[in-house]
């Protein structure tokens, strides 16, 4: 056994967090896609088969009150909420990222126009994930503003008495780069403008803090780090105090004050339930409810000291066993810039993962060159990283 | 046995859908309530755990390839538009109604204004569900229309020059009147203005003919007369000559020409993908996916026949047993005008329906006095009909 096959055997047999990859179905291949697809939680498929056969089968419209559906939304708000920093109340699930980074982003427009008419201007993440540049087009088009990609390092040199509102990214989807939360919402609120962060890449793998820095609105995807499944909903928070002037342009009969009045006024919910739409997504949110049961007993802090742990190891293994030269890290090495994914460039990215994944190593590719591997610290161990740093280098010797 | 009973045991022996009941899981409640969430079918709970356990729990994120996820939005979408009458490639499943009814709107009035900028009014149905209203406000107000409700009958009374776009319901939700869409979609056509219909309670009761009628857009829910579950995914239908000019205001990555291609500058998917914007919610699609078995080798005219004749027999046998006075219908007498429910005002209707609902009759109540039967011909038979009527009687009395 090699040193480093030694060490994470021993690393393994003293994570505290090693117990939970027993509560997730796995099999012998190592699994570094949870950052795309998180792995299905053992507690699922009896909870989904439980709201298909009984509560749908059995209780049929009922169970709109006596299984609870209908508050669905905001109450699986509040078990995400406390993974990303949130008091309870903030947080409400439904529609995808896309829908809702429309909902936050020409919502932050508007309420920088309630004391600033003439703002006009929507500063974007250039190196964003597309859909959140293509819908920040979008809200622009829309509102009548102007789209300003820029990196994010950039930011605080073009905010000025024009920006309405500024969309980042927590963790660069590409690089798994983590951008300075705290420090950039602070220049954006120092413009006078509002911050929308989109937190797919980092909620569940680190901690976000909307609260304590001040976040004003997120959004996130939960199939990644929370493991809802394939495309289940995303989620909306709408920091508290701004949560009574949020004018979502998507005003649907879920987020009326009244829903079952049917009324043809609309008069706004208070609280979370404003950023809901249309009737909410059942199967696919309860499903997700019950993913979230994995983090009972966990730590969001015990999460990044194993993610740091692991992304680290994984590191230290490629430079031992990978020829020299071969693939270069786009992911910084400083932890307070790293998220829980290594990317690395390499030649023939696309034909390498293959020919990883029919060896066992599941990654993903992203062109042009990338090797995207993600550490989901609640099941993926350090033999695990130990393992495809070994085949990864036999892959390109 | 009364003679309405000896009749109703007559129709079911020779009702040519009688069989389809039996691919649902139904118990001994008559379930007038379809038309808000219709019926398990049995064979959904073994392909969803199919999807949990197998798709999503062992193949993980290949499934997006090889469980053909990527692809299930328009699949899909081509097993609907059969059942409202439109040609493969023009229907997209993914998010819910409203969200539909906002990318449909915004998309017609760009439309409208591709040939004229200058039109400026939105006319919308004032008796819709509430939703379509909020959703028509939100889009007039960001693409700075006017909106302007009027009943369906006055809809050809104010059209004109500055008409964009008009939204209506194919059968209202509470009356469960039919309006006529051929005859409004050409007067809207004839004003040079852009028809979007929703269909939530007719599609999968009675003949739509998308395509026939020449209908620009239409949107539609899947959880009522199509059985998908609760708040499964809706679609929006764009009638293939518009498909290249449809400017969606929700242009999210799966709706870009080459989505994995990770651009910065958005090119628009040709056909139905367009009409797509998130990361599809692939639990509740496949749910849908499954429940839409149940229409193989049935026609949507047997469906509107057994749908009359149903609703013709219930009014017949409220007329014979409920005291006269006690109850008026609000739905069309006539075949041309009515939907697949009866909307009965009553007095204490909240209460009435809570009393039906303990003695086994399933409908619902419409504040603030309506009763309302929904009838699926997939699965309500004659004798349910008589029973239903027999049970309000007794109730009322």
């Amino acid at each position: 056994m090699s040193e480093l096959a030694a060490r994470a055997e021993k690393l393994d047999a003293t994570d505290e967090l090693g117990g939970k990859r027993g509560e997730f179905v796995l099999d012998d291949v190592v699994y570094l896609d949870g950052n795309s697809l998180g792995a299905l939680p053992a507690v699922v498929p009896g909870r989904v088969e439980d709201v298909v056969r009984r509560q749908w089968g059995e209780l049929r419209i009922r169970s709109w009150e006596e299984s609870d559906w209908w508050t669905a939304p905001e109450r699986i708000g509040d078990r995400i909420a406390p993974l990303v920093g949130a008091a309870p109340g903030q947080v409400v699930v439904g529609d995808s990222t896309s829908v809702n980074v429309f909902k936050a982003l020409v919502g932050a427009v508007r309420l920088a126009r309630l004391t600033d008419p003439a703002r006009d201007e929507i500063v974007v993440d250039a190196t964003t994930f597309p859909t959140d540049g293509y819908i920040a087009e979008s809200a622009a088009r829309l509102t009548g503003c102007t789209l300003r990609p820029v990196a994010p390092a950039d930011v605080p040199a073009v905010l000025g008495d024009r920006t309405a509102a500024v969309l980042l990214n927590h963790v660069d989807y590409r690089t798994g780069r983590l951008h300075d939360l705290p420090g950039l919402t602070a220049a954006v609120h120092a413009a006078g403008a509002y911050a929308v962060w989109d937190l797919c890449h980092s909620a569940g793998a680190l901690p976000v803090g909307l609260d304590e820095h001040g976040v004003d609105l997120a959004v996130g995807c939960t199939y990644k780090y929370l493991n809802g499944g394939p495309g289940s909903p995303a989620y909306l928070y709408v920091r508290r105090e701004l949560q009574d002037r949020f004018d979502s342009p998507l005003p649907g009969w879920n987020s009326h004050a009244e829903p079952f009045g049917m009324r043809t006024d609309y008069e706004p919910a208070s609280g979370a339930p404003r950023g809901r739409v249309g009737t909410p997504d059942i199967l696919s949110m309860l499903a997700l409810e019950a993913a979230l049961d994995v983090w009972d007993g966990v730590s969001v802090e015990a999460v990044r000291a194993k993610s740091l742990a692991l992304t680290d190891f994984f590191l230290e293994c490629v430079a031992e066993y990978v020829p020299a030269g071969r693939v270069a890290c786009l992911t910084p090495v400083a932890h307070e810039e790293r998220g829980s994914q290594i990317a690395l460039r390499c030649d023939d990215a696309g034909d390498v993962m293959k020919r990883l994944i029919e060896q066992g190593v599941v990654g993903d590719f992203r062109a042009p060159d990338v090797l995207r591997f993600g550490f989901t610290p609640l099941y993926v161990g350090f033999a695990d990283v130990e393992r495809a740093a070994r085949v990864l280098a036999r892959t390109l010797a």
